[in-house]
């Protein structure tokens, strides 16, 4: 079900596939809980091809393939971008490939990691290509509601933010048709409204959504809060970037005055200032430890992909 | 005594911790003489935080996790400054409080790792920070006196060069207030002379020390020469820098006519122009041998804080 | 043979040496394809020196190193290079032979290894230095001719392009005085012909070589066709590497009509576009499995150096 599978869009995976992955990751939460974490990736090579910066990311998957001891190499950073000018593309992949047993892919450019995982012969995990696919932060997402509620069905879900050129936002938002939100706002300034492409899928899907413009009208009715922060090096124009930069903010105050108790807030991080950093230490903040639950739902994702099975 | 201990200034350390400390670093170095290391560390991540670059303490540490059998992720050079100039500093330390058991910081900020260790649930060692504090160096060159001359007290110190704004120079310094030297001589151009704030703890401490200007009035007094050099980057004003580069210089003439034969030079690294390399090959030269003793001491100091012992 | 060797020159091997290097690597082929490979280097630390960017050769040493369970620490890059701006050479040395068991070293300058090796305790292998020494490249290629044909003596060799400044070429060239080829092309445009010392050697070990410049007047007698691109950055003069750029391509419709149809292609890669892309899934290409072979010759190599066995 998932050996040797390739990472390319969370549309690849149905509900079962997410639910057993949710599965094993609660088997690897209760392992690191326990400092017994079985070396069940020995002796696997796993390549880090990150051709964008991104330490987060870059740092969460290290650790996970680390964890269950396996070897990472890879790149990053500047080296990444200049690796991304010199050679053709194909042919680090091709490198990659003879090196190692899997390949994470980071590239700015959409289709970069299905062109990988084409070329190679060994699975391909996107780690966020484009402004659409960030595969794996949707199963943290996901993960995360689950750990937090129990389940994921059912619940009232805001997404807030850039829904035009955020990668984690878009899917994050196609995850959630693998579900069944009671309803769905996508929350925005006009310009950053979500893609026709994505809304498209949510339709097809029959999930209850609405666009909205400002969070006040709707954090009365959320369980959910998913916020993303405006990433300047997205826009294709740095005057619409001017246009839209600051155009949101969650406060504390709006919080405590008008958002259900029980709301919890997501995001994939980094934060700029989108989210008052006083929420952070309120029983609403829910980031830090969904940053967290990437390093097990990561670990369950390689020994999945490596092995078949936890 | 140890267990979960921060590391921020070399003055939260008593002569008993330190002395255990030094214990605990001459068992690790007869694990690494025989090649039985034992895997005290399995299991554990310990983060490098280096948001100013550093190789050689970089690496240092990295060996020293590493050897025990942790696994270690993090960023620096390039990397460490645009993480420094991205997302907040205290969402930084909270992804790697959510990713790892310890973190290691390294800032150009005075107080950075300070304010880590608040932040941070899990453990903080500063690896410097600002103009004043690198505790681990302070600990690895009393541990490298300690292992010369069986003994710390007693001994006759100079510390050469720029006192003001090196922070090896500083935190040596105050390490020697755990310890009874017989005495100290700070030695440097006006310019460069050690801080108001350090002198003060020297003297609450009751050290006899002297400030002169010239090596060569004291040279014949001195068991231990501990030399730092200037560093253009932590000066305010390039003016100051010009004024001062080049105004001091330990050659091998001025060693073998004044020195006495069992003088130690120590230094932490790297070296510009202030050691003649001559000197490198001589009996003087104790500094390769003290950048050596960085891995069992810095071996220690981690089994010491994340598992209470070695 | 091996033990505590260092790796400067291919010339300093013997074709003796050689081809116990190539049983060892055998043997860890073997390992590698019942994934039952050793811990053979549990507890040894190999530094990795790039002062010069490669990002391929160190990945390739990276996972040698750790698939025997060796540690690795190093820098490259960027940070490779601001180490090479700062403190002196010998100094960096000196920490990293502090520091680990092996260094591996890759510098722009030629001699660099060498030096290294002088100043280190532990020993040294040459990754690249200047324009002529490859050492670890050239053996791997070796490797790779002995793997395909069975054996490396008694086939006609082409190796075509850069053979001015390319140090895979002119290592790839050196190696073969230690075997007797049928004979050996060297083609190249006038202004990229092997350097004289290059040919001495030649001439001195018996080799029949002829230089030619044209690949269509010699592609059918060839058993190995060895390719190197031209690399700007090996130019003193911007004006030469623009009068010599794209002067030679491989291509599959000249294969298909005038080689071998068991003619090998090798590179040491990357290729920018001195092989036509289409080559690259023909029976003609066997750089990729060179590439592969990289890894089982490397892991050979340091257990040879470090435990004088596989």
């Amino acid at each position: 079900m998932w050996k040797n599978r390739d990472v390319i869009s969370i549309l690849d995976f149905s509900r079962e596939d997410l639910e057993y992955l949710f599965e094993a990751a609660d088997k690897i939460y209760e392992y690191l809980i326990s400092s017994s974490v079985p070396r069940l990736l020995e002796g696997k090579v796993v390549s880090l091809a990150f051709f964008e910066p991104s330490t987060r990311t870059r740092l969460s998957f290290e650790v996970a393939a680390k964890r269950l001891g396996a070897i990472t190499i890879g790149f990053s950073g500047e080296e990444g971008i200049s690796v991304a000018k010199g050679e053709s593309f194909a042919d680090t992949i091709r490198m990659l490939d003879a090196y190692s047993d899997l390949i994470i892919v980071r590239h700015r450019y959409e289709g970069a990691a299905l062109y990988a995982a084409e070329i190679a012969k060994v699975p391909v995990i996107n780690a966020g290509d484009g402004k659409q696919h960030h595969p794996t932060q949707a199963m943290i997402d996901l993960y995360t509601v689950k750990r937090l509620y129990g389940h994921i069905d059912g619940l009232v879900y805001g997404v807030l933010g850039d829904l035009r050129y955020s990668r984690a936002a878009s899917s994050f938002i196609l995850a959630l048709t693998r579900f069944s939100p009671e309803k769905l706002y996508l929350i925005s300034p006009k310009l950053l409204r979500a893609r026709e492409e994505v809304k498209m899928v949510l339709r097809q899907a029959g999930i209850v959504f609405e666009e909205v413009e400002s969070l006040e009208e709707v954090i009365h009715e959320l369980d959910v809060l998913y916020v993303v922060r405006i990433q300047r090096e997205r826009f294709p124009d740095p005057q619409e970037y001017e246009k839209v930069k600051g155009s949101y903010r969650v406060t504390l105050s709006l919080l405590e005055k008008r958002a259900k108790p029980t709301l919890k807030i997501l995001h994939p991080l980094p934060k700029v200032d989108e989210v008052e950093p006083r929420v952070d230490n309120s029983r609403f903040a829910a980031y830090f430890y969904q940053a967290k639950l990437g390093i097990p739902l990561r670990m369950a994702l390689l020994a999945l992909i490596l092995r078949g099975e936890v």
